[in-house]
């Protein structure tokens, strides 16, 4: 049953590999304060997690708060995770194995505290406040180096069995495709995700091809971000816009498929790359899309951008973080 | 809310593309009689509709029933339908369209009926009494002519918003692979169905490709059942070899991109050419499934022979309608 109370303000916030976000939350469901860190993640999780605890205290003296008045702050962190006990199991990207993030931010704040996958937050972050309001069945695809995803199903954040439901960027679309960081091949994300472009760009080149983006990012690709990929494709060089049209059939053909396979209402596509090449490549996506799958399947289903871009992260995390406190929707 | 009440024995009916099934089962989830005929789609919907009258009265007699003492029945039919209303959309096997089949068979029987997609109730009637029982999230997957799919989600039979989740016969796993017959490239169904290997033998026999399926079959390849397949695999016929090879390795990669896409603890897989071929097959798909899934999503996941056979569908049937006037699982 919902526990009929209304708790004050919670704290939402988003552990990243390359930026630690908090954001106080009102009950009306809008940002009250904001603070941000780099995270550092070369200097190891004990560091890390006290330079968070720093960003919490840090919005906490913003909005005026202390610990006391906030019941519950909920992190979106990198998966494998175990959110019933609150462990980090495995973050490459952090180098975490097995941190009980949960158990060591309540010891330090004295805040009850919630674990979730950072792209299941900023799913339900765009589900309740963003692009995705008013969906029943929801598909959300975050396309940066990597892909993410997230479910919601008859309204609830859907994890799965082993709490690792929505790996998206996993679907194998082209079967002895390219091979992706996963150690499978043709996976979506070695195909469209930021990292699948600029490796397919560094094989290219040093097999002899040319493109301005060497150029630009001063011969290190490694440093290219999705700004520059757009740039380079906004000037139409050949070879991205070559691979960034691929990209755009592969994911347009991975919604087809997960239209199919979930009859969602609407899919949800934000993320770094969306948000640099702009709204008219969900449009692209969609219209692949639409080609892939039943009519039936297809029909009403809204293929939308995001609309909340870093903030979907920190309000989801805060609406699960009320919703675990308070039973309610 | 629940109603609290002990219903009689309900009717759980497979509507299929060449046979009906109707079944009487007791509250104790065991079936009580069978009755079958021919479907005789050619003959129209009338024709068929009163077909399945007679076999649903067949089955009340052998059962020694009156239709008044049976509170309800469910009708497991091709899709798309419109489970609400009752009404076969469009089931291009049997040339119907927009058929109100659940008010058809209230008129002429008296008994309260529901309407469900084929697979799906095949799918619950595996979870609830065959090789899924006890799952939490499971995937069902029937291979036979065309590949169909189901999901149980949290327990539930899970349909999308368009009433059509579970084409998992159109996840698409090869880009620009052989053409499906919904029109797209690549689907799963194309690579793996009975069907599409079929049609990969018929043309490459068509360029000289040899195979002693052609003398087994007379010739006429559009004749070829899974028998006839899983016999030319046994004496290893180097075609069919290749080709059913090629086809577990698809499924594998489909139900590796579901795990890590749905995270569910079961996979059930079924069907035509999994009866035919034996549970071997089901063990070597299983075997890619979990080099093309994470670890962590893999965890623990059970991918198992269907054990119901053609009881599937007719038990999952009456367990829907068991529990539609009940509201009990």
């Amino acid at each position: 049953m919902a526990e009929r109370r209304t708790p004050g303000p919670v704290i939402g916030v988003d552990l990243g590999g390359t930026k630690l976000y908090a954001a106080v939350v009102g009950a009306d469901g809008k940002i009250v304060a904001r603070a941000r860190k780099k995270t550092r993640a070369e200097r190891g999780h004990e560091e890390v997690i006290s330079r968070l605890i720093d960003c919490v205290k840090e919005v906490l003296q913003d909005a005026h708060l202390r610990a006391a008045e906030v019941p519950a702050l909920c992190v979106g962190a990198p998966g494998p995770l175990d959110p019933e006990n609150g462990i980090v199991i495995s973050a490459p990207n952090l180098n975490w194995v097995n941190v009980p993030l949960k158990q060591i931010l309540e010891d330090a704040l004295g805040i009850r505290t919630f674990l979730d996958n950072d792209v299941n937050v900023g799913t339900y972050g765009e589900f309740k406040a963003g692009a995705g309001q008013g969906a029943c069945n929801l598909v959300g695809i975050f396309i940066g180096t990597g892909i993410g995803g997230g479910l919601i199903l008859d309204r609830n954040l859907y994890r799965g069995s082993n709490n690792t439901a929505g790996e998206i960027g996993h679907l194998v679309i082209q079967r002895g495709g390219p091979l992706c960081t996963c150690g499978n091949r043709g996976c979506l994300e070695a195909i469209a995700g930021r990292g699948g472009i600029v490796r397919e760009i560094a094989f290219r080149t040093g097999r002899g091809a040319k493109t301005s983006l060497l150029e630009r990012c001063a011969n290190n690709l490694a440093e290219v971000r999705s700004k520059l990929l757009a740039d380079a494709f906004a000037e139409q060089d050949p070879l991205v816009v070559q691979l960034v049209r691929d990209a755009i059939e592969a994911v347009g053909i991975a919604v087809g498929s997960l239209v199919n396979v979930l009859s969602p209402d609407t899919v949800v596509i934000g993320g770094g790359m969306v948000e640099a090449f702009g709204s008219w490549y969900v449009g692209a996506v969609a219209e692949v899309a639409r080609q892939n799958a039943f009519p039936q399947c297809m029909a009403n289903v809204r293929i939308v951008p995001a609309a909340l871009g870093d903030d979907a992260g920190v309000l989801g995390a805060a609406f699960l973080a009320h919703e675990a406190i308070t039973g309610r929707k």
